[in-house]
């Protein structure tokens, strides 16, 4: 990742500004507050404002349970207890902002989380950087056999580098065909005064999937965590979890407290059908059970024991 | 308004801390933070926290709209540009949080705008205050003859009289009775030790309507003027304009410009709609124009009219 | 619940059209549309409009994995594949609209679940209902003593007829006097000539939380299934599970595989923190694991042995 | 356009459908229920199922204000009421799902609608069709030298002919290189039996903006007109604007009576600031007044000028 000038003063800047107020602050944030922080080849993820802490989570659940919430005597304790039985709204109390830059297919992924609000680089407007993702060769993944959506072993050799040079020939060149279009250079250079350009509007959809774009993406934290359940996951597609692995850190240094949870009831958890269930007590109280009495088909029940790690009971 | 000694030391504690900051600040919003400002007879308006300010809607846009949106040169002449051409990402940049006391009545209109996260107290987990809703008598308004939806004249002399204490008897008694189902004083006195007390959500469903009960509200700035347009508007229904109008201050104080540039679009302007397009049109061109020609209803027209105070022309 | 001869009338008219339509049907559901449900004492649940069926879920996914859905062979195959994986948009193609008479303290539960569409009836602009919920003797429940949102046993005896004796008398009261001061009855009597009615919108605020409101409920059915998770779900408020379990049925009657899939993978499931799932697997290898060592809560602990119905592990 | 011969059987099997039903029907929706309407060079929309029509409007909006609404005697009348003075809800009340085809950079203006359930083909577990879009002549237009965002002249000539050239040449080699890294044609054949292909969800990153993509798109009629009304306009990018156009024609033979109300108000209709009310004021009655005194900036002026078709007092 390599910022310019302008970007880089722009971020100096931002992080040189020492206001006083009345407001709770997360001290750990805001040490890295306007950082670029680099994903992948040439994006970014930067914490550009956010709202609230754990304090703000516990108080909005004391003013919903009034004094009946006396009981659960720490911050900590409370936000377990809400995380665990799924309480949803004293988690919308805090809110974050970031500024992102990535390629856009992974745009295409990230926005059809709804409930977020976006302002997006506007290609219709003004040019797009000449920036694009090509994947490093350890992230060269060839089609899973297995699963239609999935990734298998790594492609090496003579025909990663292939790959790897159409990936970077054909978006140099529809992006140099973009410049030709438009008749302008991405610095502003007019290549030809004879010439008027294509309307910008036009002129990108020459661009290819993997050109990076960037957005301000504001949202709350409980659909922050929807996201990064997803995102995080291991069955997430790589270039979005290396956004949302860098998105948990931040998360950390926010509200530690409603992260470890987070982590124990969410991420590291898992879920479990009526059916499962009952496999589940009879494996424990030591009796017997199969495949074909669980009512599970063979795909579900080997879902069930490689979520609780019983790589014996594999079938 | 009286607020318990409890709610004034946690008020005076929160005003009384002094963080630093690298994010944007709204210095005058900042003096207010966390004051109970009095709305009807025992509610009240906190702003509890806030993210962003004028600037923040500036650069996100200016992000949106990159090296184009250079030549709109000043903040004010940016914002008022997004205000008049309903752009609306950006104002979503800016989020808000008030801590609101007000009547069940008008609790139920106000939740209605869905774009927002509330916690409300709960009348499941724990008593709510003995505090309920009794009109100033100049709001003490008759129903209106011409609007089924609005109010006429004030009601005066002793009917007046009449309804304020059918109001304060009522719910006086509602009050009484759901203390005594639930067997147990708002203060937490049993009344008798040897009954047991009511389930509070059942109980609850004995209280009227004017009954307090309060929350914590957060939205984005495009949302709140969204419903301050609404709320703050003539055809609102008194009580909840009382909340509205304080909640316009907020915002002045807030976001300065964009205040003002909201003031000037929405809340002070019109729409006009095709048929109308062509009446004004026509007045202003001098030319002959009557409500039959106009393709208008009776009431349409005089809607028109009156939008633009030109009551010589009504019929 | 008694119906108006214009409610049942305008039922028998919509029940007996027959249309023909090229969009697919739900013939189970189509047998009780517009029929009037009874729930509670005066409530009721109708269906009012339907679109799509389980075929419409199963075209959804089929769209967006394109040929890579081929390999799951039966919609039902295909419908539990999805439930399971919590993919959530083929859920979103189905919608249902239900006409709805409920208590407004009830309602006010209801309508915090916010991706809806509804329409409520406008105590502003008309008179309501005089209807309120009395509860049946058998769900007259105490407070709990271990939880705070929960009812304990029944109250019975002379306590009982009490508790609803006020309930009945204080709902009496505060409606007359509602009408007393519209100056006008239910049924349009006006009661004294010489005098005008208080402002509906103000004279609806004496009226209690158990008298009866009506709405159109519109939603898709993945929200649908959200909302009834949590209603229908044992630690919700009786009244509102009375209203949930009724549309549970239509659910049944409308898509019939999807709610199968969801009765086994949410109804019927459970979820397993990190730290649960290394109880779990302990116990399934015969080895020793205590509550201090597990990292749970001592409560944690209980509310997993009791969702694997391990009773004998209770602590 | 051209469809598949699968597409179109699949077409002709859902039109032959003729189901009983007492919901209420659109006829004539129903007579192009399911038809793909060409939209670009291979683009098209098809509607694919729909809930309610104008009735459903009428019959919720009555709901809501019970017996007050008796008074607006006509379905007519109420739906303009409702749409004059932007009442939102039972607009909501009728909901329509559509199958689009449509090019990439297009599809991500349309996604920034949110409040639309969608199902988008997966280019992570399916090979994209080899299908792009290059614009017809006529519409190549130059970026325009006054609007940032808007389009100026059509290009003419030898320099069309080369933007047009370029076009296709970039999106028929970077499909081609699609294929080769995916080592699979569209059609399925094996390109080199001894190599393994990339995973989908990396390859797909080499496609231009104008591929083409599909979704199923669904929505209630309310943001279907927010929608429309941002879309079908002048503003709007043309190639989202020939979608728009068609869904437009869509509605008209859905709820007919809406449809018209919302061209008279919405479509036709304009907005006048505070500012610009007293500027038309006294237009009208014939007094002085110049830009400086309006407090209208000379670009709002000019604006305000041209929505009332006032020509002769541009600036």
């Amino acid at each position: 990742m390599k910022l310019t000038k302008e970007q880089s003063k722009e971020i100096k800047d931002q992080q040189s500004q020492q206001n006083t107020t009345k407001r709770v602050t997360a001290p750990e944030l805001e040490k890295i507050l306007y950082e670029a922080i680099p994903v992948l080849d040439h994006g970014f993820i930067r914490v550009v404002d956010y709202m609230g802490d754990d304090t703000s989570i516990v108080q909005s659940a004391r003013v919903s349970y009034g004094k009946g919430t006396k009981k659960v005597s720490t911050d900590s304790g409370l936000i377990k207890y809400l995380m665990r039985h799924w309480h949803s709204t004293p988690f919308e109390m805090c809110e974050i902002k970031y500024h992102v830059k990535l390629p856009i297919f992974i745009a295409r992924q990230w926005i059809r989380h709804r409930t977020a609000n976006v302002n997006e680089y506007s290609a219709r407007y003004s040019i797009l950087d000449k920036e694009f993702y090509l994947p490093d060769p350890k992230n060269l993944a060839a089609q899973s056999k297995s699963n239609r959506q999935g990734r298998g072993n790594v492609i090496e050799g003579d025909h990663a580098k292939e790959v790897l040079e159409l990936l970077k020939k054909d978006a140099e060149k529809t992006y140099e065909d973009y410049e030709m279009m438009l008749n302008e250079r991405y610095d502003g250079t007019i290549i030809d005064e004879q010439k008027t350009g294509l309307a910008r509007e036009l002129a990108r959809m020459n661009l290819t999937l993997n050109t990076y774009t960037q957005w301000y993406w504001k949202t709350d934290l409980l659909n922050l965590m929807n996201f990064l359940r997803l995102r995080a996951d291991d069955h997430a597609q790589y270039e979005i979890r290396a956004y949302a692995d860098v998105m948990l850190e931040t998360v950390k240094k926010w509200v530690p407290i409603t992260y470890e949870a987070f982590m124990d009831y969410r991420v590291g958890g898992t879920e479990v059908s009526a059916k499962g269930k009952i496999v589940i007590q009879k494996l424990i109280k030591g009796e017997q059970v199969s495949v074909e009495e669980s009512g599970l088909s063979k795909r579900e029940w080997n879902e069930l024991m490689i979520s609780f790690n019983l790589k014996d009971k594999l079938t």
